[in-house]
C-alpha cells in the first residue's frame, strides 16, 4: 500500500490538521457573529454578488490555485473559475486515491456561515468586518481540507477490507458503508483531543485571568455535529463512486 | 486619553497578537526551510520578479487592500502599488495616533525571510513550497502588524511622559529615546510568557509522544532578537518624526 495510505500515516495528518482547525477557530471567535460578513446584499455591488467572505475566498482561491493549490489529491477549491498554475517548482509526489470528482465544499460553507459560526461566536457585530473575513477563509480552508482527506481515510479501509467494501459497493449500500467506515471507539478518541486541544490553546498562558478564548466542548461539539459527519459523507461518496479496476 | 491607547489596552492587542505569530511560526516549522520559495529566480517570469512568498504576499495584500486593511492605523503594507478599497461596510474608529509614514517592512522582511525562518525551520528542501510560502505570508503580516504597534506604544509613552520624551525629540536624541521607552522588567516578562506559551501551543497533546513542535526557546528568542527591537525601532522613528502640535 502507498504510504500516504497507512492509517497511522492518515491519523498523523488528520491530528495535525486538528491544531490548524482549532486554533483558526479561536482566532474567528475573537471577534462577534458579524453577520454582515455572509451577505451578499452589503457589498454585491463591488463584488459581483459574492458576500465579503465569498469575495475573500474566491480572490484567495485565485491566487493559491496559481502555485498549484489544487492540483494536490487532498485539495478542493470552493469556487471553478480558477485559473491554471503557473508554479514550476514541481515537487511530484504520487497520487494514492482514485481519480474522483467529489467536493462538498457547498455543503461545508454553508454549514460553516450557517451553524458553525453563530455557535462559536458572540453574537453581535463589533465591525471587525476584514478581519472577520481573513480569518473565516483560514477556517473554511483548513475544514475542508481536513473533511475532503476522507478520500484518504475510504481508500485505506478499502483495501484493507477489499472484499467486504466491494460487495456493498456493488450492492450501492450506503447505510452499509457508513456503518463499516464508523470507529465509534476513534471517534470519541478524536473528540476527548480536541476537547483538551481547544482547552490547552485557548488559556490565558501568563496572564492575570483564567477565562477561555473559547468554550473547549464548542470545539469538539463542532468537530462531532459538522466535521465528523461530513468527512464520513465524503468517504461514503468516494466508495460509491470508486471506480472498480483491480 | 483615546482608550486605545490605555497601557492596559495595548498590552491587551500585543499579548493577543503574540498568540497568532506563535501560532503561526509553529505552522512554517512543520515545513523545511525550503530556500527555493525566497528565491525570486524560481518563478521570477511568472510573477515579474518576485520570489514565490513575495507573489503571494503581493497578491495577498492587493486583495485584502481592497477589503480596507491598510486603511487602519495599526496596518502598513510590505507593497506599495495596492488598490484602493472598495468595501462600504465602514465601521469608523478613531485614529488615536499621529499622522505618519513610517513603514519598516522592508526590514521586516529581510529578516524573517533570512534570520527567522532559518532559525525556526528544519533546513533543507520538503518541496511543501505552497504550503510554506501560505504560512510565511500569515507570519509577516502578523510580525508586521506587532512591530508597527509600536506607534500606540510610543504615543501611549509620549502623552504620559511630555516634557520628557519632546525635550529628547527636540534633541534628535534617538539613543535617549530608546532608552527611555525601554523597559527590561517588562520584557523579561514578554520572553518569558512567549517561551510558555510556545512550550504549551507546541506541544503534542493527546499524542503518542512528547515531543515539541517548535523549541521553546528559539520562540522567545525570535522576540528578543528581532520582534523587540524592531518594535523599539518604530516607536524611536515615531518620536522623532512625531508633529509637535499640542
Amino acid at each position: 500500500m502507498n504510504e500516504q495510505l497507512l492509517l497511522g500515516n492518515i491519523r498523523g495528518v488528520l491530528i495535525r490538521l486538528e491544531e490548524t482547525i482549532i486554533f483558526n477557530l479561536i482566532e474567528r471567535a475573537q471577534f462577534q457573529h458579524n453577520a454582515k460578513v455572509y451577505d451578499p446584499a452589503e457589498v454585491a455591488e463591488a463584488t459581483g454578488g459574492e458576500s465579503l467572505v465569498g469575495y475573500l475566498l474566491h480572490e484567495t482561491e485565485r491566487i493559491h490555485s496559481r502555485i498549484r493549490r489544487y492540483t494536490s489529491p487532498d485539495e478542493e477549491p470552493y469556487f471553478t473559475d480558477l485559473r491554471a498554475p503557473f508554479l514550476p517548482l514541481l515537487s511530484f509526489v504520487e497520487n494514492p486515491i482514485k481519480p474522483n470528482d467529489i467536493n462538498i465544499n457547498p455543503d461545508i460553507r454553508k454549514v460553516y456561515e450557517g451553524e458553525i459560526v453563530p455557535y462559536i461566536c458572540r453574537p453581535g457585530d463589533d465591525g471587525q468586518y476584514g478581519s472577520s473575513a481573513v480569518s473565516d477563509t483560514s477556517c473554511l480552508q483548513a475544514i475542508s481540507k481536513r473533511i475532503h482527506y476522507g478520500k484518504f481515510v475510504a481508500e485505506s479501509k478499502y483495501l484493507t477490507h477489499q472484499d467486504e467494501f466491494q460487495a456493498m459497493i456493488d450492492a450501492r449500500d450506503a447505510d452499509g458503508l457508513l456503518e463499516a467506515i464508523t470507529d465509534r471507539a476513534v471517534e470519541k478518541t478524536v473528540l476527548e483531543r480536541v476537547r483538551l486541544k481547544a482547552q490547552t490553546y485557548g488559556q490565558d498562558i501568563g496572564g492575570d485571568t483564567t477565562q477561555l478564548k473559547i468554550e473547549p466542548k464548542r470545539v469538539a461539539d463542532v468537530y462531532a455535529r459538522w466535521i465528523i459527519p461530513l468527512t464520513k459523507k465524503v468517504e461514503v461518496q468516494y466508495l460509491l463512486r470508486r471506480p472498480d479496476d483491480e
